[in-house]
């Protein structure tokens, strides 16, 4: 089945005291939609930092989470210098140190991972798409630089748009542009 | 069959001309071997520039070729604001227009490429693993981010080292580092 191709940059979600000590009182402020029902990106940014150079104008996306994490790509990783995870949206786990710089504050958490491949399903597009009980599927990409991506994992919400988030390397090294269109392959 | 993997970063191919234009009579130095049989990294960079944005210090490869080229990745393409087509080393068929900034001068010059997935094959290679005849292959990568590149092609010199080149996206995307073994699979 074919799903559309949504790429997700650099960017971090932050809980109410981190957003607090990064910007104070100013409340987040909505500048777009995305894709994802409910999820929006902020007019705000921060400046990340890690071991060796420092990334500006990291996008907030809101609302406001249970948790402060920093979504990287490889390549973001080498140009910070910092050694982050592959890790589900949610899962802190061995999470590298960052330090993140706003308007107001400056705080460091074990908060930077690199996301998992992921497609964004709810209770009916799983039951639409005959999904239920699968945890990860294979994905084909056509074109010049084409192929298939392993280890793409199903995220459920309480409603999704279906789609696949891939970050800027996978997107660019298989030349993918937003809302290019993919195919599902179910894994064995 | 395994083999190992070179990452490619940003470079430039110059030809004797260009190579004048921006460097001057300073001749060409060495600054070290690279896996392929005499191919080396210069101590010479150039700036490059597109319509966007920068990026210095991109490294010289030697030998002087009959060309100058300019590879880039997706991501220094988006950076730089250019728009260039993938193609094989030497085929400058649709290049994308791209300033090219040394310490002596500056040129302008339709070399900007992105290179194909690519794997290095000489005769001797090609008879001892069956490849005769053969224009490409797909490549199975191991991993957490792993999966399966298709049109990778297979590049012929006098002398080659064996191995498969990416570019910094495919490699970041697939978490794969320098020497890492993928393999080969002989597409249908």
């Amino acid at each position: 089945m074919k799903i559309p191709v949504g790429i997700s940059n650099r960017h971090i979600h932050l809980n109410n005291d981190d957003y607090k000590l990064l910007f104070g009182n100013i409340p987040l402020t909505k500048r777009n939609d995305l894709t994802q029902p409910g999820m929006y990106a902020c007019n705000e940014t921060v400046t990340i930092k890690g071991e060796k150079r420092s990334i500006e104008n990291v996008r907030v996306l809101g609302p406001i989470r249970n948790y402060t994490q920093v979504e990287v790509s490889k390549t973001d990783a080498y140009t910070l210098g910092v050694n982050p995870p592959v890790r589900n949206s949610g899962d802190l786990d061995g999470a590298y140190s960052i330090t993140i710089i706003g308007p107001y504050g400056t705080i460091k958490r074990d908060a930077c991972i690199i996301a998992t491949r992921h497609i964004h399903v709810d209770k009916s597009i799983r039951e639409e798409h005959h999904l239920e009980g699968i945890e990860k599927v294979s994905v084909i990409i056509g074109g010049e630089k084409g192929g298939t991506i392993n280890n793409v994992y199903l995220k459920d919400s309480e409603e999704a748009y279906f789609e696949l988030h891939l970050d800027t390397d996978d997107a660019n090294g298989f030349l993918l542009k937003q809302n290019d269109e993919v195919e599902v392959l179910l894994d064995k």
